[in-house]
């Protein structure tokens, strides 16, 4: 809790003044003032949380938290849980959709098995295990609120090694079948908003398996009952260990002062905790695609962010950060190399003129 | 003329047997079926376009057509003209957005001046001036139909050069003050369209300045009554130089069995006017960013085609095209580099369940 504590206060609103000047910057550019759009935004939120109106983003990571749910003995989800240890494994291999799009970016990733079923023993996962899964949700809480303190002081430690190891900007992955159902769990309880409305089919449910699912997760509100007010109540009782380390990456992003990228639906509503427990952590969050995922646009509407990518994926694993991150990078080329008015020799008349 | 025809005659059908391929092996990959949505989709419809299952896109090259307008003499633009000289030279060295997001990609752009308003003779410049700008639709047709063939034909020549030298994906982008109008005026023309859903503010013009826009491009459709079924017609009575060269490029494209990437929405109406040149075009083209011109939506509707990033961009220059080329060759990295379930050795039990 002590860490999580000053985690908490030590997070800071990002700063205004460089975000100024680097607007400032912007608007000098050969082109109509705020014409590249979202480019330029990012480019000033970016000033204001890194203090530097521009900054090289060579070394990124996104950490995949990867965990089981109890909640799969319910038949909530069409894939069996050991796709979890077996799809976690394949990523220190680099065989799934997350290492081949970091790859492309030129990204990494971070493995961390914060609560697999089973011992995976593989070279390339960060070994945080809190227990072999969360317990069943439709019949009891996840985990105890120390587990989820836990859980949640193990992203902040992820993140704050890979900052001390120079990483400048970060993604946010997970690997753990029946997230989804967690994930629902989680944002209904934290919005009031109905299964219906929160509850997406995942990867292959027949129309039985989702209407079961959403059964399950509603099931798990009323037994566990968790207080709406109290995130750590909520992560706790229905939540699961990856949406609480996710969590975790967000906060320390924000005291670390390092941009954090949102990919779907299970960080998306990691990223709603993080808010929840402190909203300056916003400011430090970048959306980055549109998920497939019923769920997400009301936990995006919370935040007040807007995703980059229309993909229509609905992956996960964290597979949205590496494609943002090449357009953060764009931003970046922007501010740093492109033209004043003045360098490129326009006449101030025409440069008042276009602007 | 000859080369028009030869070129639309010339154009086939993407391949449907490849196409087929590249989509059984996306679903042989460990992920659900179509859940990295759009990069799958693209990975086919690339496979279907050049005919391997997948490509190296190594050299890729965004085609910009700068040319003037003689209807910036009536006042439809905030812009004095000559910024369309000044930007195209401050192309040839790296000044403006298209330059930087370009370079950010890996990729380069090739500059041509298709009709702008004063001689350039800079290094760097492809000459095919056709005339210092168009003439004021306003008051009479923008150029000669034969002028119109002429400009649709450099297009299809710059891409046909372009692919001579190994470039294997095109972007397209533009320079030309008042380009907003003409396209406003294509897209009217084509679509029966009215001014109020089609004509956008452009770059930096006052509410007056704006209701004029609208009357002056409705003004250019009735004097010039374009034939809504010739698109040499309108594009010669209602064009510019660099609409119909864009034009070309995509009949090209489509010619030399090349993915091309539309921009805004310049590059959507000369899109559409290939396509109804063509139809067959329409499997050549990839969509970039959702323009925030107001009637980039309807050309876009037309041709049924989804942008894939929304960063809210309105600078033009063929800039959404570096951007969409990262997530273009990303599919190329999940075709390529993704494992088969059964290269990640994940048993056949999970593979029927997981799909």
């Amino acid at each position: 809790m002590k860490l999580l504590s000053k985690t908490l206060e030590g997070i800071k609103p990002i700063n205004q003044e460089t975000m100024s000047e680097a607007i400032k910057h912007l608007d000098s550019l050969v082109k109509p003032i705020g014409s590249l759009g979202t480019l330029e935004l990012l480019a000033a939120q970016l000033a204001g949380i890194t203090g530097e109106i521009s900054s090289s983003f060579e070394k990124k990571c996104t950490v995949v938290m990867a965990a089981d749910n109890g909640i799969h003995e319910e038949g909530v989800s069409a894939c069996p849980q050991e796709i979890t240890a077996a799809q976690t494994i394949n990523m220190t291999k680099g065989l799934t959709g997350i290492c081949v799009l970091s790859k492309h970016a030129n990204a990494d990733i971070a493995i961390v098995d914060i609560g697999v079923k089973g011992d995976l023993n593989t070279a390339g996962i960060i070994n945080k295990k809190i227990s072999h899964g969360t317990k069943n949700i439709a019949k009891e809480p996840a985990m105890t609120r120390e587990q989820a303190i836990q859980a949640v002081e193990t992203g902040i430690e992820a993140v704050g090694e890979l900052v001390s190891q120079g990483y400048k900007l970060f993604g946010t992955g997970e690997m753990g079948i029946c997230n989804t159902s967690t994930s629902s769990a989680v944002l209904m309880a934290l919005t009031g908003i109905s299964a219906e409305q929160v509850v997406g089919k995942g990867a292959g449910l027949t129309d039985a398996d989702y209407e079961n699912k959403k059964r399950v997760i509603e099931r798990a509100l009323d037994i566990n009952r968790p207080d709406q007010n109290d995130v750590l109540d909520v992560l706790a009782k229905v939540g699961g260990y990856d949406i609480a380390g996710m969590a975790g990456c967000f906060l320390a992003a924000a005291y670390y002062r390092v941009p954090i990228v949102i990919d779907g639906f299970i960080s998306v509503v990691a990223a709603l905790t993080a808010y929840k427990m402190n909203p300056l952590v916003r400011e430090y969050m970048i959306a980055s695609h549109q998920s497939e995922e019923i769920g997400y646009k009301h936990a995006m509407n919370i935040l007040k962010l807007e995703p980059m990518l229309n993909l229509h994926m609905r992956l996960g694993e964290g597979t949205g950060c590496p494609l943002a991150f090449h357009i953060i990078e764009a931003s970046q080329a922007v501010i740093k190399n492109m033209a004043t008015f003045e360098q490129a020799a326009i006449n101030d008349d025409f440069l008042i003129d276009i602007r």
